[in-house]
């Protein structure tokens, strides 16, 4: 049960944006930026560090949706996504994303816990100060996005086949309204 | 030191606002209707969920400057943040911020350690959804500016005495530009 009254038929944040407008846009126009804005990472790789810190916080709405989300934009699809979130180290993915997610888990630990020798090994496999700042700002604002959608208890499907639709949306379109 | 290459004039998220101007409206945003949009909670009141959640985060940078937030626009000022700080359960505050500052150290934990006791409690002591949601949102979003200080090693000034001009700047203009 949702610890406020909202509306039953909005998953997870959905129903959370709708209850509060104010907030939503602000929400919203943040994951745009992080996910969507112009990047030398590819909106895939960035959904796959919002996916990937979301299943480490545990919260199941924001992984399956934003690995969904990830699968539809990586060439290597949701095989890519599902070793990624099993482990980094042997999964399809450039070692530059397997340093930014080394990086991503530690600020999920917390913001001291990332190291000289994680952000130098993301740089020797090519990372920028551009991309090594935007890993430490998505998986922050994802233990923001996690605790608020399981903070107020917000419901979600658990079937991941009902994030399909969901993720090729957000794929197209983005977030905005 | 920084992780990336930073303006050492800017301390704390100022740098890193700085050198991702995108990034930095959104993050400025959304503290702004956070923590001084309309709201049954006092400007005060939310910057008190804001620096106790970064207390806890051990972020000084935050803790110190929204704590100089808070007292400049409190009526009990620094008293009643140093001791919401150190003990909210003995702190000059109301039966209904002690309970939704009972709720932010859940979220601080993890979406999932926020109890229906803890909700039930905070609505006992006169707290609104709206309120109740609020204060999730901001301690979650602090889990989340928490990070992304201290994930990229943003440097920041140890001397309180340092964040009395910050605060009253704040309290007086908000966090627009």
């Amino acid at each position: 049960m949702p610890h406020i009254d909202l509306d039953a038929s909005q998953p997870g944040i959905l129903g959370l944006l709708q209850f509060r407008p104010e907030t939503g846009a602000a929400l919203l126009n943040l994951a745009n930026v992080l996910l969507r804005g112009p990047n030398t990472l590819s909106p895939g790789e960035r959904e796959l560090i919002a996916a990937f810190v979301s299943k480490q916080n545990h919260c199941s709405f924001c992984e399956l949706s934003h690995g969904a989300t990830a699968a539809a934009q990586l060439p290597a699809g949701q095989q890519a996504v599902s070793a990624a979130l099993a482990d980094p180290a042997t999964a399809p993915i450039t070692d530059k994303m397997k340093a930014l997610l080394n990086i991503a888990a530690a600020v999920r630990d917390g913001g001291s816990s990332v190291t000289d020798g994680q952000v130098a090994a993301a740089r020797d496999a090519g990372a920028t100060d551009v991309e090594i700042h935007d890993a430490v700002l998505i998986a922050a604002a994802f233990c923001m996005y996690n605790r608020y959608v399981d903070g107020l208890g917000a419901q979600s499907p658990s079937d991941p086949a009902a994030y399909l639709g969901m993720g090729a949306h957000i794929a197209a379109h983005g977030y905005g309204r």
